[in-house]
């Protein structure tokens, strides 16, 4: 009898613990089913105190735990992976924690719960007026407290500045089983270390966020969303410049190259975007009123590569142009099991980094497709070809992006993926900084062990 | 022979590390001239280098060390206080941090030290058609460094969100003399610990910050500023909320009382700002280019308290107007001792505070005077007439605060003064995990003790 497997049964009933590998593999896969490992068990707990009570157990039968939201992750932060044979991870999947307070109108905030997914919490906000300012093309499955602990990006992170700018609070237990909790919604409010803002990005690794007090944003429909042929990378760039001083307003600029739209169209039937085609694409989407629409149409018609552009004013419309884009993911992973690399540089090194990245990527034998939020300097390299246990074009691609100054991790996160590779974008000193926090908050390390710091090597 | 300030002058050179009284004077007493104690030296170190040379040596001597900026706190967490009068405290001054590169146009970043003034930062800003996110009434003193550590609020909060939101790294020294520089300026960059975000708002109490990568807004002149009277708080609430709803580009929305307008009159001799007194005064700013002006004006006149406003166009019509209200300070000051509660609360609960108010600093014999930034539902209570190491007021008002829901701090920090009342806003578990980070990064304790978390009883 596994005495663990008692403790949670009893915290959460036997029906939301799973052991049978038949109803674990949704839990124990990730999405791009390059990471995968063997779970000691599933639990579901629903409220804030069966998460609690599950920390609890495991922490007095040191059983690691790997703490899961939608499983949409792509760097293995979310699975078992690589555990020990002897010790498999307890995966706690926070799908169950629904909770979702009536929208605060006067301050423009609300309380969600770590299990609410994207596309609910955005379809809540709206009902009241309000949006919420992270979107993503997961949204169905992404939720609350996986994008806090991920730090999620998304599309809206240059208008509203990714999930750390939404985070005013969260609540979460941490590996000892404490609860803490600070969903007041006080926007001024500096008492002490921001507990909160520590758990964003953390990956599981400090604590299972469980709930959060998020700040919304007065809804703002697109007035419209255009996209435009560009020579490459480098003209993308000087294009979203231009974009951004022509109008106000600007909610997303997006960008993607012809050989992920080819593998779209095929893959979804789409017709082509525009009458010619062009070895990039810029998506851009502004905001505004009706009355705008034809002033900013005049102003955004100066730019010559936008006179040809695709513009759509509607629902349908914008939703045909978004798909393009939104696609490349799905489309990608129909061909086969992508290394799926997210970096992200100042806008400046871009194209310089662009240029070298194909023969980086041809010396492995793979081939890329590289889109992303360009407005951000974030892009999405990602690598058909080399096998999924095959690291040698992560490290190339990740190294090339250093190189240039950027970040090997934009939005996805470390993982398991690229724990080993953390060096490559922050100092030896930061590094030892962090292990200090995460050994202080989690001495016995059971909290997504191997995510984000790489087990450090005995001698 | 004292060792540690021999290895202190081979730092900074012995011209720069102060020791007689009348030269430490400055350091060693706050800006309210509540919050004063002994040091046993001022260093004033010129780079990251000579800070971590200093910080090494206090560590080898153990010899606590309080960081200082422009000393403009006003909660004794930058000054000596109480400090053991066996082991008083080294003061290291970080105003000679004064590093300010180029502004990086083409991200709207910049890179800055400690050391610079918020005039100084601004003004860098300002030339190269940027505004830096945060100002406030002590901008001419006050630092990027003391700004972080306090994560300073000021009147430009509700358009850019106050300091933490302008940070996307800093450099800093931990308590071992280590550094962590994270200063490349990436905004999509999700590569393990925020440890920057975790400096802000700490206090001096996990690092010393020297520099940090900061956030730039495009130039967003003011249009139009205006000063309306108001029946009081309750009015001023409804009021703010109607102007942001009536135009786009609020900059700033702030509060005061008439108490605190004939104080600021006899102070400095101004002029009645309106024909008519009022019980309460809102000060609006508003940004837009000129072709919004008439605009904006008839939106803004529907609302009745708005058409009687003075409202100013020009720098220096905008200046008599601010004046108002940020000399509030300077005033009460010229009165005597302030007890300065800074609180913060939902909208919703701003009324009935200040109605609860009078009654509880009428019981402790003071009088009031109520500023703030009411947008961010933060207010500044000014208590004059008790002593100044009487706590009584401060108490009656944080409680009073916290029973409504608020901060008891809402931009000036923990420091000294509330480090024993911090329990009113956080709850025993967060104190417990913010007491595990400390240790674990400053195991010694030699890094502002007695700031944020109060010195725990042993028995």
């Amino acid at each position: 009898v596994d005495a663990l497997l008692a403790d949670l049964a009893g915290i959460t009933g036997g029906e939301h613990l799973l052991t049978d590998q038949d109803m674990t593999g949704g839990y124990t896969t990730d999405w791009t089913r390059r990471y995968r490992g063997p779970a000691r068990c599933v639990v579901r707990p629903a409220s804030t105190e069966e998460v609690a009570g599950v920390i609890e157990a495991c922490a007095r039968h040191k059983a690691p735990v790997v703490p899961q939201g939608g499983n949409t992750g792509l760097v293995g932060g979310g699975v078992p992976y690589r555990a020990r044979q002897d010790n498999p991870p307890v995966v706690l999947s926070a799908r169950r924690l629904t909770r979702l307070d009536p929208v605060d109108t006067l301050s423009g905030q609300v309380t969600a719960g770590a299990g609410v997914t994207i596309a609910e919490l955005r379809a809540h906000a709206s009902r009241a007026g309000f949006e919420y300012g992270v979107d993503l093309a997961s949204h169905q499955a992404a939720t609350v407290g996986g994008t806090i602990a991920t730090n999620a990006g998304g599309v809206l992170k240059m208008r509203y500045g990714g999930t750390r700018a939404q985070v005013l609070g969260v609540e979460a237990v941490l590996a000892d089983g404490s609860v803490i909790s600070h969903l007041g919604g006080i926007e001024a409010d500096n008492t002490g270390y921001d507990l909160g803002q520590l758990m964003v990005g953390s990956e599981g690794t400090l604590g299972v966020v469980t709930a959060a007090r998020l700040r919304l944003w007065p809804a703002e429909p697109p007035l419209l969303t255009l996209l435009a042929g560009v020579g490459g990378i480098e003209e993308a760039v000087t294009l979203q410049a231009a974009i951004r001083a022509a109008v106000p307003g600007i909610r997303a600029v997006e960008y993607f190259e012809a050989p992920g739209l080819a593998l779209v169209r095929r893959h979804a039937g789409l017709p082509a975007p525009l009458p010619e085609d062009y070895p990039g694409y810029l998506l851009a989407e502004v905001a505004g009123s009706e009355g705008n629409a034809e002033d900013y149409a005049e102003r955004l018609s100066v730019t010559p590569p936008l006179q040809k552009a695709s513009v759509a004013m509607d629902a349908a419309g914008r939703a045909a142009l978004w798909a393009y884009r939104e696609r490349h993911t799905e489309a990608i992973s129909a061909e086969g099991i992508p290394h799926k690399l997210d970096v992200a540089m100042p806008l400046s090194q871009l194209a310089q980094f662009r240029a070298e990245l194909d023969e980086v990527i041809a010396k492995t034998g793979g081939r890329a497709i590289v889109f992303g939020h360009i407005g951000a300097g974030n892009v999405h390299v990602n690598v058909l070809g080399p096998a999924p246990q095959d690291d040698a074009v992560d490290n190339a691609v990740l190294r090339l992006a250093a190189a240039h100054g950027g970040s090997i991790s934009a939005e996805h996160g470390i993982g398991h993926a690229k724990a080993a590779l953390l060096h490559l974008s922050r100092t030896p000193a930061e590094i030892a900084a962090m292990r200090t926090v995460k050994t202080a908050l989690d001495p016995d390390g059971i909290l997504n062990p191997g995510v984000l710091l790489a087990p450090q090597e005995s001698k």
